[in-house]
């Protein structure tokens, strides 16, 4: 069974009456939501996951504001959840004991952008769709693209590690944060990290800050590492039989020394699933491959070139490239219809965002296909081919095919840990895979994160319930 | 003044007999030295700092060795100090409290050279310049680079998140560890990290270990990522009036969307120290810039043509380009001849590694100028430019200028920290930079890096006095 709503307890009424108080009088009644409706929107994300109505929702607008925050959360002894964009796909953002939520979505300024330095500072609520505009304009180039980047806040981007397809070839958010302000619960603000590309003085706090979920630390003025806008990009789509001869056609490309900024995969489900969306997809094509590559115009020329041809040695059936932006746009139409196309499909669906080695991606599928055919589970699988960080997706109109479902997603967190991999590449752990944390991590490794999640929560009031699971209940 | 032993209190008799009796029973004779000649060897390391003798050293060929060793450490409570290369420039491998030494030198195979998944795995002895060969001989490339390669080795590497030369464009020993068997103090092994690119399960242990300067944790197999190897080098020489007009040829390459793999900068009293030591180098040189490009042969002929035609725009003098191996050699003769030209100058040396943002370096390099006329010090610059990490060395003949030089490297830290920048770019704080640390970090953040410490090493017995000073005497 699929546990999307493993709530904790509230905290007492004398304790939300406290904070309350405190944010009352710290932050007045504009920055304070603290009716039943306006609350209510604060519950859930963008995951499956269901929360427990917060008892009020802060609206920071500014690094004060989210010290008061932390500071009430503190003394009153009332669990704070963080919250930006909303759009998580692991439930990081639902507040699990009800309590506070905080939100940075209006903190929303690019404060600096440094262009002979090539990086920027920018408030937590920022929209990463809105940076990518704000640096492109000045010819710079911030890579990491999630893909719900339209909605989603470079606070919470951090705080997950995001990644999307660009990934690939330019690396996740960590590689991108140079440092940040980020305070602690209490109050307390410190800045982590460094203002230059290198820098080796003490642990590198700021590293593990990023991905820690809302767990650790709160985030004010986050300073990125930028780069200069690449001149060209080439886009090359390859249809084939199946995955195996997709994933056969990644490797020959890597191991030639390209580095497309994207590969990204569609299986055979989700060719089927954009058919029955309308588009005229090949009828024999079981795998889609779509490949950007980017640099000077001579480079992107012959690495197209060398793409397409390295794709028919792997028994492409079709290999398309486009150059202007319109041709682009065509090619990217299968994979930016997909999540609609999905959703029409299905009443209710879970996508999974795990990672094993790439050559074990073909394995992976029919290890799925495998498990969900005994289980009788609709599933399809897309992802970024090139980190074998593939978005497997388990569909159900029922409430009766649960159980199924579950078993299916436990099935495949086994399969992907005895193929080498790691279970989450970008979305997180959250609620939703902290029951799964055991599968991968040794005991001895997750006590020691909750050592660590102690030194700078030692009251378990920050964003509880995350990662590791309820306090006290152990990852399982 | 300069304190270059600030010891720490030997263990008792008792503690150290102790010990001794767990490690004799535990390993056997071959792997204990315990006489004072052998032991002697080991109170040293590349840096100025002075440790105090071992009682005895642990040499271990295996996983299970270190994990015996860290056993005894806890169960004797001895202080522990790890060492592999001992090529560290900050005193990291220094035992300050006598104790054991734990050797992992000899612990130096590539267990595993993945050519489709780009991956490797090496024990902690292997040295840096054998695990490029290794890969090199595969197509492969590990871009990290110290400059003591054909000495240093992969544990320490990922101790120091270790840099070099081709970090600008290719990132430093973080970017490179997908993960790690980490033994803890009582002997616990860990494995950190994923074998994946991508991964976000629970916190970023690996990359906190990464840098933590053998304080957290001492490393077994370490998994690192690879690339395919570059087709082609190039290297591009350029010679100018001074530091300033060199910075703007470095910003100006960069600014145009050019990322060399290496930017080294030598500074004027540095090219007067190879003109001493016989190289021929035009006597109008105050300042030179060697840079290599990497790709296919369109891309480093493009790129270097280019970067040849934006240094004579930013005023050089000169512009020399090589591009096989035997001209490359020429070029790069005045980098390799500098350590030994330096060494000839001088009996006494402290290698300061700072980073500022790369637009101050020559603001920080007429500051350093300016402090060090007042104190009467000799110095040079030499470093990394593109990403702002310079090497400032301090000369001395006679210990009665030590006071002096004291002064000039304090004014240093103080001067890069007002620009933006941090204490340590690529060797880490170690010993010699503890004294320094609270003036770039708050004492919060301190504070909270000791907890953590705290966490993986509750009695201190991990390298202590490291990075934070002495246990209990604060940061200064």
């Amino acid at each position: 069974m699929i546990n999307l709503s493993p709530l904790l307890p509230a905290p007492s009424a004398a304790q939300v009456e406290k904070a309350l108080s405190l944010l009352g009088r710290k932050l007045g009644p504009s920055k304070l939501l603290t009716q039943a409706e306006s609350c209510a929107a604060y519950a859930r994300d963008e995951s499956e996951a269901i929360g427990r109505q917060p008892h009020c929702v802060v609206i920071a607008e500014n690094e004060g504001d989210i010290q008061a925050a932390l500071a009430a959360a503190h003394d009153a002894e009332v669990p704070i959840t963080p919250r930006s964009g909303g759009t998580g796909r692991s439930g990081g953002a639902v507040p699990l004991a009800g309590g506070i939520v905080l939100s940075t979505h209006g903190m929303n300024q690019v404060k600096d952008i440094d262009r002979r330095e090539l990086c920027c500072v920018v408030q937590p609520g920022v929209i990463l769709g809105d940076l990518h505009n704000a640096v492109e304009r000045e010819n710079l180039f911030y890579p990491p693209d999630a893909n719900s980047l339209l909605a989603c806040t470079l606070g919470g981007n951090v705080a997950c590690n995001a990644g999307g397809p660009r990934a690939f070839k330019y690396g996740v958010t960590r590689n991108y944060v140079l440092g940040m302000e980020a305070m602690l619960i209490g109050g307390q603000r410190i800045f982590a990290g460094k203002r230059t590309v290198k820098g080796v003085t003490g642990y590198d706090v700021a590293s593990l800050l990023v991905g820690s979920e809302g767990t650790l630390a709160i985030f004010g003025d986050i300073t990125l590492r930028l780069r200069v806008k690449p001149e060209q990009v080439m886009t090359v789509l390859a249809l084939f039989k199946g995955v195996h001869d997709a994933t056969a056609a990644v490797g020959a490309i890597i191991a030639a020394g390209l580095v497309p900024r994207c590969m990204e995969l569609l299986d055979q489900q989700t060719l089927t699933a954009l058919r029955a969306a309308g588009n005229p997809l090949n009828e024999d094509a079981g795998a889609l491959l779509l490949m950007d590559v980017d640099g000077d115009e001579g480079t992107v020329m012959r690495e197209a070139e060398r793409i397409g041809e390295l794709c028919t040695e792997s028994k492409a059936q079709e290999v398309l490239v486009a150059q202007d932006a319109a041709q682009r746009d065509r090619l990217w139409a299968a994979r930016r219809e997909m999540s609609p196309a999905v959703r029409r499909m299905t009443k209710n669906k879970l996508s999974e965002d795990v990672v094993v080695p790439r050559q074990k991606i073909g394995t992976l599928l029919d290890l799925v296909a495998k498990s969900c055919e005994k289980l009788k589970v609709r599933h399809l699988t897309y992802g970024h081919a090139g980190d074998g960080n593939m978005h497997c997706n388990f569909l159900w109109n029922d409430d009766s095919e649960e159980a199924a479902v579950g078993k299916a997603i436990e099935q495949l967190f086994v399969d992907v840990v005895s193929l080498g991999g790691t279970l989450s590449g970008e979305h997180g752990i959250g609620v939703l895979k902290a029951p799964y944390l055991h599968l991968e991590q040794s005991p001895q490794l997750i006590e020691l994160q909750r050592q660590i999640k102690n030194v700078f929560d030692p009251k378990g009031l920050l964003n509880p319930g995350k990662i590791f699971g309820a306090p006290g209940h152990g990852a399982c």
